[in-house]
């Protein structure tokens, strides 16, 4: 008979954000390449008490199998914390557990792809959401994005032409890999038309609090009246990212469907992990510290655009995030950003190349750089060695 | 344009089991249904120990982002682990962590299964399985089963006349749902049937390490020459399972597949229960523990024989299992399992029916009892009632 994969395997393909990780591991390596929280902000000593207070209160209860759904009070704690931030108005029975974030790419791409469907995304997009999707043998149409969001009129064109489109995919905040973040009216406008066309819409928003200056937008959610955008979030970046606590906040249909995808998947997310988040929030206060998360990104973003102002030359453009944790910079076209972080690494400083950013487009002359995890001397040196090698560059 | 799911939806149905659970978690049910260990055993002081070492000792480095292949000294540990316990012989190289065992039948589901491919299993076999890989729409084949494992004939048999023999899924130690035990010779012989045939097998291990009487047999992927033997468990049976942390041992050319899988998912497992585990096991005995739960689950399951031999009416069968978690019923033809449930419901006793253990033959006169997550007298005084109620059926 003879070992054969799915026909979805050939699709599967090593994360390169992954493997330059693992190049960049050395720590003579500046690197702008992950997409790490700083690691100093971290609420150890908080989380070792939380911990302590769940193991004695709730004992062998919250080591046992619980719910699909997730942990009751954590649900309801999200639902308040989504609707006071992001003007998200959904109840926590409407809120599901995961494994970060990511985990709901998998089960949005479980739940409306079959093979051929058709994704739209923003150009370019998050890389991640890129390989969840694939492995349910999507097409992916780019929708042309500027620095207000995606663009209305290019997204109504490829709405009215394009068959099977069964998901659109965007990040409005402080994007993944831009740093961009959508208007208002722009919102507005989006909401409005995937009503008219029926769409459904995963909003993922892991970096919306993490605001530098100015007020959190709406949410995309918050102009949905008819229950099509699927908020998805996650405590990785205002918490900590290595207990794998995300969610999703669907309608009744969709969120459902979710919870019948998560049994089957892994049953549900780690009780304790669960009770352990919410045992922290009721001890201690989320919001100051996200507070300090964002005084200390806020410097390293202004620490590297004042090195990116300063030290790249003419003709460079580049994103000004007003939080979250990446720019993203466009080189002249002469550019190949492949070639040049092989340059880098011999200079020991490193990001990632934008091409794999765009499903489809490969666009050749970009790049992301992360300024959230590294000090601002090293932010420095690293946009210091950059700007030699750009200027090298032949 | 309106919503469509993908078509794989029309198969996702809520588990029988947790809308069971739900029925009968009021505190006056005695419920065989579950599949629960019994959280008395939970290691909670210990665990609190390792917490507050690994904070301790690793700091934030135990809540950052961390590889998606797992904790190397605990991917060692599950090495060493599982070539002493079941002679299972892979490196902690090959070793990949995933929430809980039932991750890896979701993943195995994603690596091999296209619409239309078929999947073998015992018959009956375990519900969550049939589950995971209906998600990626398979046919399935249910095997013939006797007390010694599949029967290797009709196995042989079904191996050549059935086209797009894909997978085959197989629980060999204390089965759930019949906690039977497959004999050293079938096991033997399946090992050579499936090289000869060249058939990836799902090898799943929850319930072995808690044997009761007799020596664990080695484990099937102890006779695989050619890397065709998937091997999964979990620490949830004799650890706790609220963690979800199980793995899967797998060949290289498998396991390079399941960490892209892995990665697309959820990019890894929790960083700090991974290393809380590991924590666990440096500080503490994990055998010792596992003697403890042993001990407990031996009691409740002579009591649950003895009950049921001195109170049953004569001309039932049931499985008598020699570790695990679960023992298998099965009445006379004329009974429908479903409404024997319905009537055990109202003398508050809860069983799980069998059909849905069989993906397609849907046997209506058999049932699954739990004696795991009971005391001794809840467990006689249940089987008292589950006896009255079956003597009384019409």
């Amino acid at each position: 008979m003879g070992v054969s994969f799915a026909t979805r395997v050939d699709l599967l393909k090593a994360s390169e954000i992954r493997e330059i990780l693992k190049i960049t591991a050395r720590p003579e390596v500046i690197s702008f390449a992950g997409g790490l929280p700083a690691p100093e902000v971290f609420p150890v000593q908080e989380l070792k008490q939380a911990a302590i207070r769940v193991l004695e209160e709730a004992g062998s209860q919250a080591l046992q199998y619980s719910t699909t759904e997730g942990y009751e009070p954590l649900r309801r704690l999200i639902s308040q914390r989504i609707a006071a931030k992001f003007a998200v108005k959904v109840g926590p029975e409407n809120i599901l557990i995961t494994n970060g974030s990511q985990q709901v790419l998998d089960f949005a791409g479980k739940l409306f792809l079959d093979p051929g469907d058709v994704v739209l995304c923003e150009s370019p997009t998050y890389l991640a959401a890129i390989s969840a999707f694939r492995a349910y043998q999507p097409g992916f149409v780019e929708v042309p994005t500027d620095d207000d969001g995606m663009i209305i009129d290019e997204l109504a064109r490829i709405l009215l032409t394009t068959e099977r489109v069964k998901l659109i995919y965007v990040v409005p905040d402080f994007q993944n890999p831009t740093g961009r973040t959508w208007s208002l009216e722009r919102r507005r406008q989006f909401a409005t038309l995937i009503q008219e066309h029926e769409v459904p819409v995963v909003e993922d928003n892991p970096y919306g609090e993490l605001r530098f200056e100015g007020q959190i937008p709406p949410s995309i959610k918050s102009f949905d009246t008819t229950g099509l955008v699927i908020f998805v979030s996650t405590f990785s970046k205002i918490f900590c990212p290595g207990m794998r606590i995300g969610w999703v906040a669907a309608a009744a249909n969709f969120f459902e469907k979710f919870v019948l995808i998560k049994q089957g998947t892994d049953l549900h997310t780690s009780s304790i992990s669960q009770r352990e988040i919410a045992k922290y929030c009721e001890l201690f206060d989320l919001d100051a510290h996200v507070g300090k998360i964002i005084e200390v990104y806020r410097k390293r973003r202004d620490t590297m655009m004042e090195a990116i102002d300063g030290l790249f030359p003419a003709g460079i453009r580049h994103t000004y995030p007003q939080g979250g944790l990446f720019t993203w910079v466009e080189l002249p076209e002469r550019y190949n950003a492949v070639e040049l972080l092989k340059k880098c690494l011999e200079r020991n400083v490193a990001f990632v190349p934008g091409d794999s950013f765009f499903p489809n487009s490969r666009v050749k002359n970009t790049l992301r750089l992360n300024y959230s995890n590294m000090p601002e001397d090293r932010i420095r040196e690293g946009i210091g060695r950059l700007a030699q090698v750009i200027k090298e560059y032949k």
